[in-house]
């Protein structure tokens, strides 16, 4: 048989489709996917369970005149396979290859770029309202998974677009999970729907009906008003979405395509804003992912045959999830809370083993932060692993509830600094800076694994304030660091004369392999307390070596240097002075190595400055 | 007659009064406040309203023992009378004074400190959490508006809560006004539910009589629990928050006092998660303020018989709003966002004139900055003006789905700096330090009402990506200013060869100020734009006179002082230097000239450091 995917090159392509050559399609999909995806690694489960409502999606509408904005933007692999990038894709989540998100830079059908949760209604809702004022009509459609659910920002979008009556398409693609098992009373609500027959049809049959009973005289009328009243209540179930305004059509089922089509061409022709419940299986088609979605979610390249991944070595995450167990064993008032990942933050093992002093708060970083609060108010200690990029959530409690409060709160920051192939969106090289600036805020950076442990039980055990650790993905460490830790000290790992360097966390061994390239005398000073700042020790190198270097996996605006700089100059020391650390621009995506080289932060090009 | 409110100093008095005492008292605390607002100003509308309520909450339940979160915490006035601070409540809003808001600091009654919106859920389910983990069992309670309920945070905690079975009470305040009317799909629910009969007591009647139906034989029972379903979804209605996992009971009428006793009497046993639906009239019993109850929100002293507040001059707020209007006239497409603040900054004459190109998206700013992201994206300029410490709340959304994607849209940021009487949840003395570094995000700060104006016209007209403007609260002008302005470029305000000061926005009129008071020559430099910085300027200054000093209304970490230090430094260029900003601490409620005072930013102070 032909291979029909090789024939898409386009949207356009599968207009002419029947329904047996469009299932026969999401089957091939389905093989390309597996094939490349544990070439290149990236999102597979997810967008496993995409497959039939992408080509559907693409069947009905046309992109890029219709706008379809993928939510998270991890599943949208398929609609890149069915927007001309098919070829390009073993180059996925690669340095200069296909972004493993929509990039509007990349195609004019990835019409709006997404990365963090529960963003794509506002974008699709300002998208349709511009449409409205331009007297324009194509179709805006939202999708978006029961984990974006969780996430606060959706419910502010929805309770703006059901009440707007703008034109809208909303696409809730339901497994059942976000990214670990979901949570929430939406989530039963959910529970309860797909198990509900078809419920759209029904209720339009019904409104159909009712209509064609003739209101009489007065008195009449107002006993048939209540009638229908009453027959409509006991016809029509309500949902959550039916009270937020929107038309509710579903479950249909996910892996139908020709019940998906049929359901969006429904929508596609209603003239306000309808919320279409899609029931699909994470990981479908892929036995080693159906049965383990969670390790399917993100993975590094795999082996097709057995799902085997390649044994990676400690990471921090790993470190912190051993640790903190530990320290929960011996400190009963430790609780944990998670934004729907206790896999990613290294948190699942705390979870079986302190299940009621774990608590699952969905994509909701927001309301983590501040439940972190109200805990810790009551006199308990809780830990709130969360990504770098993920923590900006929630910047204004962090501040608002925890700092201003001075509430002992832990926040382990995993993926700080470069996060490699997620790109953009997801680097962690912002939280120096959006941290730094809060009142009674500590950070702490360990630049090993044995040092962070150190650090986390002085953050548990031994302070009473707000508290960050930030670590980078993976397991990164200097070489012959003591974990040795005291709060507000800085560390001298390598005494020097000619040069100063100072670094923090993952980037003190660049400053150990760049020392190792100059024939200098060069002192390394890792920062293990970022915030605050050990000013004597910074100030005493300064005055020996008249040469300071900062390295930082930070951007520069607001971060490690910048503080020095300003440190360094309003105390009148004498000495040159420059910052290494990303620049004010986007950074893609890329390994840790080839972003570092990009910009300037590897050991070749440091060391060829310090000493120039 | 006696004077009750003279007889309750802790809520321990109230409970020996009777239905009637308690009446009168609320009469009396309502004139209370009036004579007392009258002279300091404050939030006299919400407060109003929420006598009855607060009465009748401290008459069942026993703080500090129970738990009561008032969310935004601005209606917590009577709260605060009933909890002994009566006497001190005249020093209200004042510098050294009692705050505006919740603080633990002030009184153990005030458990957990709030000022911004939709807080209080997480807060309180935190504190319940705890609660149960220690096998403890006192009530935990959140009041909060249904402005904050348009809030997603509230959403996500909700979620958790109405899950999680925990006991927790809460009850929404309903005055169908945030600060001005009120908006959404949410909001339309409500309506319908404050129309409904109280609900509670049937829903439990019918569940009692259901209870009662013996189930016989297998069939029997099928048909007779189809009877029943069928039944309870006649009888009962559901609402949102049913559907969410509460016990829903309402609406009270939230001036009867006995009524909502008699509700939180019942609450207070139910061991599961409670909503109450109190229904009040915000401004209640205070004819100026029922009748215009958005003046009445957060007002100046005013004269008690008439309702006048003293007119004030000509505001940024009220600048920007005259402004806008004038330019979405000329450039249909200009489109206006406001988080349920209309008023507040400036916007409502845009609201009348431009009705389809206004949203107002209710208390929910990250949903706001992306809807703005949106329209953008689809070729309209949104201007989302909003307050500094509200922006916060937007961090990620401003960063990852405006500044990532380089989209034009228009912040302007009204209370930059210090905002006075409101206090430290409300300063706005951390946007340039978290916005600053922002890729693709450029930062205005106009010295005089004119350069805003010119400024606004750039932001909207001449510009193509993010761009924020940052104005202070109130009027205040730097002297003799050209209102002329080039993007990136510097403004010599005064030209000087001893000693050079750099400051922005407000803080221009400083500089004047302390420049008057030495003898020395003194260049003013003003930054019309903070980002970027013109470092040609800083720089030839720098090299001219060796002395530079900064001054800005923002935190020192992470301001402009921290930037142009270490770009001096970095530079190589020799000068003395020294910064004046906030430093890392909360900062108090007071007047501007107070706080500066207390913090060094006064012109003597500077004027005396400067010459040193």
């Amino acid at each position: 048989m032909d291979n029909l995917l090789n024939q898409i090159n386009s949207p356009e392509d599968l207009k002419h489709l029947n329904i047996d050559e469009l299932t026969r399609l999401c089957r091939e999909i389905r093989e390309f996917l597996i094939d490349s995806v544990s070439e290149t690694g990236g999102h597979l489960a997810s967008n496993l369970g995409i497959v039939e409502l992408t080509v559907a999606l693409h069947t009905v509408f046309c992109v890029p005149k219709d706008k379809i904005i993928f939510d998270v933007g991890h599943q949208s692999y398929v609609h890149k396979i069915l927007t001309g990038r098919r070829d390009d894709f073993k180059t996925l989540r690669q340095f200069g290859g296909l972004s493993g998100f929509p990039k509007s830079s990349e195609s004019d059908c990835d019409i709006f770029n997404t990365g963090h949760s529960s963003t794509s209604v506002s974008a699709a809702l300002g998208i349709a309202r511009a449409r409205d004022l331009d007297g324009d009509n194509y179709s805006v459609i939202s999708v978006f998974g029961d984990g974006a659910l969780t996430g606060g920002m959706m419910y502010e979008a929805m309770n703006d677009a059901g009440h707007s009556k703008t034109p809208l398409i909303l696409i809730l693609n339901d497994n059942a999970m976000s990214i670990s098992k979901n949570v929430g009373a939406v989530s039963k609500h959910l529970r309860s729907l797909r198990m509900s027959p078809f419920y759209f049809r029904s209720k339009h049959a019904v409104e159909n009906l009712l209509k064609k009973i003739p209101l009489g005289g007065k008195a009449t009328a107002n006993i048939l008003k209540q009638i229908k009243r009453i027959f409509r209540r006991l016809v029509i179930p309500t949902t959550l979405f039916d009270d937020m305004g929107f038309i509710y059509m579903g479950p249909v089922d996910g892996h139908d395509v020709s019940a998906i089509i049929n359901c969006l061409e429904y929508a596609k022709d209603e003239n306000r804003p309808v919320f279409i419940h899609v029931h699909t299986k994470k990981g479908k088609g892929y036995a080693p992912a159906e049965s383990n979605p969670q390790k399917f979610h993100g993975v590094p390249p795999f082996d097709k045959a057995t799902g085997e991944t390649k044994k990676s070595g400690e990471t921090y995450s790993a470190r912190f999830g051993s640790t903190i167990v530990k320290l929960a064993n011996e400190n009963k008032r430790v609780v944990a809370i998670t934004g729907a990942m206790p896999n990613g933050t290294g948190l699942d093992e705390f979870q079986k083993r302190f299940k009621n002093r774990f608590f699952d708060v969905g994509i909701a970083e927001q309301h983590g932060v501040t439940l972190a609060a109200g805990l810790a108010k009551a006199g308990y200690t809780p830990v709130i692993p969360l990504y770098s990029s993920f923590l900006q959530r929630a910047y204004d409690q962090t501040l608002h509830d925890v700092c201003l409060q001075n509430l002992h709160v832990v926040f382990p920051i995993d993926r700080a600094g470069i996060v490699g192939a997620d790109g953009e969106t997801h680097q962690g090289i912002y939280d120096i800076s959006y941290l730094s600036h809060m009142p009674n805020m500590t950070i702490l950076s360990p630049a090993t694994l044995d040092q962070l442990e150190v650090m986390l039980d002085f953050a548990v055990n031994k302070f009473d304030a707000p508290i960050a650790l930030r670590y980078p993905r993976g397991g990164t460490e200097a070489v012959g660091v003591s974990p040795e830790f005291k709060l507000g000290q800085a560390q001298i790992v390598q005494k020097g004369t000619d040069i100063t360097i100072i670094a923090a966390g993952r980037m003190v061994k660049r400053a150990q392999e760049a020392a190792a390239l100059t024939n200098k005398s060069v002192e390394i000073i890792a920062l293990p307390t970022v915030k605050p700042l050990d000013e004597a020790a910074v100030i005493a190198s300064a005055m020996k070596t008249e040469n300071v270097f900062t390295i930082e996996d930070n951007v520069k605006i607001g971060g490690i240097g910048s503080a020095i700089g300003a440190l360094l100059k309003e105390k009148q020391v004498k000495c040159k002075f420059k910052i290494f650390a990303f620049p004010d621009e986007p950074v893609t995506h890329g390994s840790t190595d080839e972003l570092d080289k990009l910009y300037g932060l590897d050991a070749k090009t440091i060391a060829s400055k310090i000493t120039e």
